[in-house]
């Protein structure tokens, strides 16, 4: 049973997938290339998916596509945290796939405004659906693009994870959010979008959407996109609003994509808890440096690329 | 100027490394290998580094030497954090390299016992040295052992890092350690090791020095390495102490190196910070899996091998 597992000092939290079957072998450092295999993201391999979630189709044909993982982080057995010196949890949860387009080699940038506006609804379908299983306390939408980012088939898709606990980085965003709102009676991501559209580091802005690289980018040409308005979750969008944040996604990831030549990415959207108030926003972090014993030790990451580098190349054309 | 920077909401620290001079064209996706350069690690390029700072002779030729990072992350400038909507403070510190051995291929776990331990007792003059100015806060061991691990040179080197204030990991450590010590009037470490030596994370043990894989490990083959007795530094250790650490360091790392074909890998040393105690430990992740948007999203690590049969691994022949 795949298991979370809490660190000895910190509420640090690890999933020991040991579902997924590694043996030490399978570590053993490998010389050459692999062949690539079948991709059964692409159409006429969906019988190599396990079954079928849900769909979008155009002309008969799938679009998008969400199924669940096949290796899935998350185990189906629910179970309360058992504490005591170690602390842990069945790593009961959701984890979903969603294949974004039909086509191979097409990039996310590569897609249309419309078909974009199409995945943002997947996404957001996906989230609500989870969460009407009351023992998922936290739905989580992420992408890994290319092998550097940790993706392990090429073809575009986007995870969906469902917890049964609010993970670190967001309930530690959300407590900050809530200290803030308490001292200043503001939301801080409100205050941060309308400090950093007057700063150096504003990438684009419209009437719906703000996108910048923040101020402490912890990777080189890290941007953050959100909605001006305070909205909790991607299902508060407006059609508006939502055209507006998936043209600017566009954007943003094609000037990646053309000017870094197709460089690997991760990026992540955070929203509120239940019990919290955290101003939707999604985070994009380019894979361009390595993470080593410094950033692991210290929890402080050295950036050779300042943000407002990083916004001045963005906002070239 | 190399700075720090607060995260937004967090009590996260980045250093904007600008010094480095890095520019956006740096970052394009190469194709292709490149060629490896003259090591200035090596004996005869003395001249490449910096002035030397420490060395440690035999035979009238250094096996051991120290000198400045030629790209350091700190700066020489001090100054007080800055404290606003955005707050920072200049990265000042001290950042150094110690060359382990005179001989470009030799790994680590390849050099005698004998060998390591004056190793081990340069990364703790070089901490001891470094701490004599009050504006240094916290100095950190370090090693990047491979490519993906993010040393830039194979040569056998690990890093040396004085911050100007205690960084967040170890700053954490220290809190749930005294938070931990104030319940229980006992040091948590102590009350690791003692439970993790019972446990079938175990990997070896004498009188001196315990290993295990820690419960919530976060790497593959994690390892976690620290003296019996409570002490808060790597210049505490007695010589029985510091060779018993030494040799069981060097039969973990062999065993790493022989069994899966010499991965990356980093470690490093976590002491304690002048207002808090914190029992001595290294801490090795080698690098055989990538964080992934789950991690930088989500702060909740996916790691597919069981600590208990990495140590099972560890523990065979």
């Amino acid at each position: 049973m795949n298991e979370l597992r809490k660190d000895y000092l910190l509420d640090r939290w690890v999933i020991i997938a040991r579902d997924r079957g590694k043996r030490p072998t399978d570590f053993v450092q490998k010389t050459g290339v692999e062949e690539p295999g079948t991709c059964f993201f692409c159409p006429g391999n969906e019988h190599m998916t396990p079954p079928e979630i849900d769909r979008v189709e155009e002309n008969g044909k799938w679009i998008i596509r969400c199924f669940p993982n096949k290796f899935p982080a998350t185990t189906t057995e629910f179970g309360e945290i058992e504490e005591s010196f170690l602390t842990k949890q069945p790593a009961y949860g959701k984890h979903e796939v969603i294949a974004e387009t039909p086509n191979h080699n097409e990039h996310l940038n590569e897609l249309s405004v419309e078909h974009i506006v199409k995945v943002l609804d997947m996404y957001s379908s996906r989230i609500s659906e989870i969460r009407k299983d009351k023992r998922i306390r936290y739905v989580m939408i992420f992408k890994n693009q290319g092998s550097v980012a940790g993706a392990s088939l090429d073809h575009s898709h986007t995870q969906v994870i469902g917890f049964p606990m609010v993970p670190k980085l967001v309930r530690e965003e959300a407590e900050a959010a809530e200290r803030y709102k308490k001292e200043k009676d503001n939301c801080i991501f409100c205050d941060i979008w309308r400090n950093e559209a007057k700063s150096e580091r504003l990438i684009l802005e419209d009437n719906y959407t703000v996108s910048f690289t923040p101020f402490a980018s912890r990777f080189p040409f890290e941007v953050w996109i959100m909605p001006k308005r305070h909205v909790n979750s991607l299902g508060e969008l407006s059609d508006k609003e939502k055209y507006s944040f998936a043209k600017m996604l566009k954007r943003i990831l094609r000037k990646l994509h053309s000017s870094l030549n197709k460089p690997p990415y991760n990026f992540w959207f955070h929203q509120s808890p239940d019990d919290g108030d955290l101003h939707l926003h999604l985070e994009l972090a380019p894979r361009l440096a390595k993470f080593a014993g410094m950033e692991f030790g210290s929890e402080t990451v050295i950036n050779v690329v300042p943000p407002e580098l990083a916004a001045q190349h963005y906002r070239e054309k």
